[in-house]
């Protein structure tokens, strides 16, 4: 039987400020990732999110980010291999803290934001990053984007990989995201996204910009819970892998 | 035989900023306290910290603050048990993090600065700090004022103590320090303070500001690194018990 | 004629975090109380709320707050006079530079939060405040809570002063606010509350938790915009007062 | 006759965190550049530069750098202009604040590390940073590096520019700084130094790193104040001009 997982960003709130709709995505997705307090995230709120994470069955994972919060981790910055080795550790660390204090346990780690695009693309990086997730507890899977760099890395690492795909995105033919700067690279009507990501999921199969057919690995789908149309296309996905036959669970199950 | 362990916090740099002797007064300790990023320190500096705490054969605590870089973690703030709670729990994952990735282990906890000070008063401050602690892994050591509010809620958590003195500070006849705001709270003799170290390490006694001598545990001593005559003085304190048959020990060994 | 201000704080978001409710109060209010990026607020959010609070002919203040966004400026914290001179000043110049390039003028300064409530009971903090308020502009109005030690003060630098009020607390003999911790320290009853600030403003008298009439000086009314309940609150007030014959004036006017 | 400026960076520590040795370079130069909190300073370590710079007799300018002090402003990040511009405005008004409460005067601004070595090649980031400067007092003098992106954008916007040259770095034919990646990037011999602000001063030429004579404007001297090395160089480099008969003068004098 097919597999596949849906995962989601939570525990983005900060001290008075709250974001994302933690409590409507949650029942909809197999897996989270937990921002760790650099580019969002705080000790209570990751104590909050991972509890209730736990409550609802969801496998938990790290969202290590750039120490950026006026940023929120979405700018690229010059970071060394060392640097960001020490910063995923030390956010794997203390996200670990809460899992363990809670009954809960820490399944895998997906970079966040301008980490994980740069990561991406570049090698050097990736490699730091999944040195830091190797050492720290090597029996932890990788989510990163299907395809990429941050995949190769951690492979090589002899880390468990999962591959991201996104249902609102194009894909080049190389296998990477088009830029959200060129024509065409946001799959804006629904139902075509949906049959995209059930094409991914099924028959390893994507239809890239170019018109291209190219093979895609999707073990698990990205998605958001920020609005009502969200969820709601949420919904639609899960409902149309169901019908295919496609089963869904957290990474590693 | 008398054995006592002498402490220091290291690993207070920040960035491009360097505080502290951390490579002239690491021969001379047993123990550390190195900084976890909130109040000081940052992934990089606690990475060289752990690892030359390491080669050294001293022992590894972490030092958790309040979230106040600019003060440096020195000024008392408002700060409710959960969230005291919450910022020691992150802290010590974090810094776990570098110590099971660099073959350390980490050993113990002792509160800072302005934490450290209010905890040693406040019953509920201190044993939200302890529930941490013990949570996180409940084998740690907790490094506390000796006699203080700390200690007492350690125990009660059944965590096992290490009761903490100053060489340089007076005591009030219930054992507390005396407010460095108030006449003769230093030890400002070298030779004095040095017999009084001696003193309470050896009988456990030492004499109060008001004249009285008082019961005092004596676990560890607090030693400072800061400039020639601060680490001359920690030799002389190591002459000096060591003279007296004293054997200087990490925590727990 | 009599004239009140109405006042409420806005531009707290801060990066990729919306807080508050800053269109629809706007319309509501006399003057605005704008973060400068120590407790709340970034560059881009003052650039923002200074325009739109300059377009709605919206009076300009200072909102200075602790050095703590974690805790959104409202936690107690150790503060040396130097130290909050220092920090406001900071704060000051910081909003200043978004009015003056947009062709706004500020015109009063705020304390926020905690350093608000600090100020009004510590002499030597709220002297601190106005000091640099009064190095800076001396022309600028201190809008402070009404008959505390921060419009003492302010009066005693020289600077015109706005005394607070609040609709929905309630207020000791004294003239200080009842502690939120206390029983009977909120007013929760809507008609009340209008009344009690319709009586403040025009005849400058308060019922006091104990049931004794006192004297309050009454020029800002502090108002908020969270939610359809509070505005639907502050647009009572503003009609009650209205009916009064009490003309609504930014400060200053 | 003519004038050359020398420039320092000032005013970088943070909190208990103590660098550079504003003490001993302030006697040596004619301006300084202040950090304003965002990747150095804070605002008592404001206060006391503005007022050591005011009573030196050192004009003083203002130095914004990126929102990161764990980098301490020397990574590049992605930043737009809007953003840059708002975070100069920020920083401009702050420090001013400083200022014209210590009896100084803001007279020139020069962008920090990584903002400056971007915005030297960035049209747009350029503009932004020019703009900001602008808006808030045409009349201050921009100081940024010579020949590059700055000079021309402010220069658009009608600001008093300061072409600022480096005695240790060796420059490309196009008269950009050869990039530290490469060989014989720093000039190294103290002697060539020299001899080289010297020419530059002088004759307005420097010889490229390919061996070509290349026209250069050098208003001002970039000189650093770490170690006793650095003192002395930069009291050779000031004898030597001396001796040639140029006149050390602040900016704009």
């Amino acid at each position: 039987m097919i597999k596949v997982d849906l995962n989601a960003d939570l525990g983005e709130s900060f001290g008075a400020y709250k974001i994302g709709n933690d409590d409507n995505i949650l029942p909809l997705i197999t897996s989270t990732n937990i921002a760790c307090g650099y580019h969002a995230g705080d000790p209570l709120v990751m104590t909050k999110t991972v509890k209730i994470a736990a409550e609802n069955g969801v496998s938990i994972g790290a969202h290590p980010g750039f120490p950026d919060l006026m940023g929120f981790g979405r700018r690229n910055m010059d970071c060394s291999p060392a640097e960001a080795k020490a910063y995923v550790l030390y956010q794997l660390g203390a996200l670990d803290a809460f899992c363990k204090t809670n009954g809960a346990r820490l399944n895998h780690v997906k970079p966040h934001g301008a980490l994980y695009n740069m990561a991406a693309k570049d090698k050097a990086l990736a490699a730091a990053i999944c040195e830091a997730v190797a050492a720290f507890d090597s029996s932890l899977f990788f989510l990163g984007l299907s395809g990429s760099e941050m995949i190769t890395a951690a492979k090589e690492l002899g880390l468990r990989t999962v591959s991201e795909v996104f249902a609102d995105r194009a894909y080049e033919e190389n296998g990477t995201l088009v830029a959200r700067t060129k024509p065409g690279a946001m799959i804006t009507d629904e139902a075509e996204a949906i049959a995209r990501v059930v094409r991914m999921v099924t028959q390893g199969t994507v239809t890239a910009v170019t018109g291209k057919d190219i093979p895609i690995a999707a073990d698990s789908i990205c998605v958001h819970g920020d609005g009502e149309k969200a969820l709601l296309f949420v919904q639609k996905i899960k409902a149309a892998l169901t019908e295919k036959g496609v089963a869904l669970a957290p990474i590693g199950v």
